[in-house]
């Protein structure tokens, strides 16, 4: 089995595209999913030198299109966006908010079959034709509907879950873990805004806000940051985003031949936990996340001490804690404790979200691994969109892309070659 | 690349497990999607003589749950259904009507790159919970939103264009094409009723009917067979329908050493062609469909004479005209004469749509794909589900599974092994 590796990608601009009628509550879209795609899809072959004749399939990572955007079978538009991939194989993935990274891992599993030289992988999402009701719902049916959306159960509420079973196991007062959780936001926040694609960007509300501080966060009055589902407020959920990224894959072999900026898939670890949260085995670490984490660094032959930058799935900021740990930045129960003293930075040795992770470049959720995979390739080839390490290039880079309440947890290894 | 067989397989029954209470219009739900997941899950994995334990990853096709259900993230669903699945890799793919072919491919292409031994493949959709209105939105998403779904279009109605594209270019008169599609809910009515797993099994309505000749259905009266979409009528169109399929895949070397029931996917072909119809050639044949064909045939080795048994996509009987000569089974524009002579029977050389068809056996969307491969494996392992073929043991069998308006094309050869 030969590796395979990025040669090309791209990300589109994140944000809310579209105009919203106050008074008739009329929603008009100003860049609808056919363009995210076409955008994504057309700037990923450029990237990557190739064209779409040059690709043998695409594999697309949405999560609800059906549901935000009236449009399944997104494979079969995407192949649109070239004459060169008619009649070419495309498939759609999903997996929650992971599902463009199972769709990045189904590509690579064709590359290594020895079926595709080449492929494509797209993750695109167009969320905010709904109400805030309308987003709640659709993401909710990424729960287990049974037992938690049919029962009134939001995201939110899941990972309020996952916060409290944290605070318990650990004896976080509500108090430090509020300090804690301001500054994985203020992290993100200013991060973010120097990041040209984020959704909250430059001159957006968190860089009005001055939100670059856990002080700055923790100031926000109450009205303007409200309780979601205790402990969680407002600035600890991601954001409601359209966008899409798109990657082209192939050999490592034709990658070395044929491209200067070659990253490879090192090693990737794919991990599903029970869905409904009530079958889990505790609330306050990801169990499948640390597997995941596991299988992709054996695979790659790495430690953690390995990596330079890590993309990790802040759809929460509990979540951001969980996922430092699960890739082991932070001892188990430390992660709040270490964001508290900085730790993680652009300045660090491995800086986490350098991108503005979820929270602050958006979260269209069938595009989040995409991205994460985007932003990694263009810092690993020395073409950061946005902040740079202070360290200096980055050689080795780690995604984790978690799918609804962490029942889908992906890791990937991201490691320059050229 | 070594190849990959089916060495095991489970279709639960295919109806519609909903209770309408006319007066209130309340639907109770008499078997979830989450019963029909783990009974084809459990079922596929007793008859491959597995356990969860020994499956290295899952992919589960379904094409719209969280329209029809809401429920997405149905792969991490899957894993609930055995405990040795827990932690393992679960995929959901999706293109429309053709999910779980596409799921099966990219499992296959998992064998193949070696990262998986042995993989489980489910379809699966639950359709019956909304209304009919609810059903044609649901299925018109699958469809280019943009330029058909939003405008009105449905399902029936874009192939009744490919019917009127089909009678312009070979010269059909209405009273012509509607014999020959007679002729093909006849067949699928007939052999269906003998199917026990059938929507429309024995003693449902066909049978009842006694719909088992072109005669029979051509003098149903015309308020009990309306116009759907000219020239389609009720008769024409497939059922909505509740199912679940499941198959256990493995290396053919691990095959052979632990199974005596061994089916190789000996060829497979997919090929996507542009969603939207007005971007087509022509609407009087099945471009993608040929296309994959010729790909699976190479692949396999094999022409159409070495054919067996066929299961075929009969959204609408139309298609199934298309599928037959996309196939080679039928010349180009000859299929409705062939069928009007009595061929693709049960007696023929080579039975079309022995299970019933989509017409008969049901259409739960995501999982055809995944039904049309397990009744052709107990079929090729001497096991059949219903009628066999007069002519003996078959023992090459084809399938052709279409997404949407035949945007997705899928074949796959299978190969009865030992």
């Amino acid at each position: 089995m030969s590796k395979a590796s990025i040669i090309g990608a791209y990300n589109t601009q994140f944000g809310s595209f579209v105009k919203k009628n106050r008074e008739t509550k009329e929603i008009t879209d100003l860049k609808s999913i056919d363009e995210l795609t076409y955008e994504a899809v057309q700037g990923a072959l450029k990237d990557a030198g190739v064209e779409g004749k040059d690709i043998d399939g695409v594999w697309v990572g949405t999560c609800a299109p059906g549901l935000f955007a009236n449009q399944e079978h997104m494979a079969a538009l995407a192949i649109a966006a070239d004459p060169g991939l008619r009649y070419k194989p495309a498939t759609r993935c999903e997996d929650a908010c992971a599902s463009s990274s199972v769709a990045l891992y189904d590509a690579l599993y064709a590359v290594e079959s020895g079926r595709c030289k080449t492929a494509l992988v797209l993750g695109v999402e167009k969320m905010n034709l709904l109400t805030t009701k309308g987003v709640t719902h659709a993401l909710a049916t990424c729960s287990h509907w049974e037992s938690e959306g049919a029962n009134g159960m939001t995201f939110p509420g899941l990972f309020a879950e996952y916060a409290k079973g944290y605070q318990a196991q650990y004896g976080i007062s509500d108090e430090e873990l509020r300090k804690m959780l301001a500054h994985v936001s203020a992290l993100g926040y200013k991060n973010g805004v120097e990041n040209p694609l984020a959704h909250f960007g430059a001159g957006g509300p968190s860089d009005k806000m001055k939100l670059f501080t856990a002080e700055a966060v923790l100031n926000i009055p109450d009205e303007k940051n409200p309780m979601i589902a205790a402990p969680l407020r407002l600035h600890d959920c991601s954001l409601v985003t359209d966008g899409a990224a798109a990657l082209v894959i192939t050999t490592t072999e034709n990658a070395l031949a044929i491209s200067s900026r070659v990253v490879e898939i090192a090693g990737i670890g794919h991990s599903n936990e029970l869905l409904a949260i009530k079958d889990r085995d505790n609330m306050y670490e990801m169990i499948g996340g640390k597997r995941a984490k596991d299988l992709a660094f054996k695979e790659a032959g790495i430690t953690i001490a390995d990596v330079d930058l890590a993309e990790v799935h802040d759809c929460f900021t509990i979540n951001q804690l969980l996922c430092t740990e699960a890739l082991g930045l932070s001892k188990d129960g430390r992660a709040g404790y270490d964001y508290m003293e900085g730790k993680f930075t652009r300045d660090s040795e491995c800086p986490v979200n350098i991108s503005g992770g979820l929270k602050s470049k958006g979260h269209p959720v069938g595009a989040t691994g995409a991205s994460m995979h985007t932003l990694l390739y263009k810092q690993l080839v020395g073409e950061p969109i946005g902040v740079k390490p202070s360290k200096g290039q980055p050689e080795i880079g780690v995604t984790l892309n978690v799918g609804g309440s962490s029942a889908t947890n992906c890791v990937s290894v991201l490691k320059r070659l050229k």
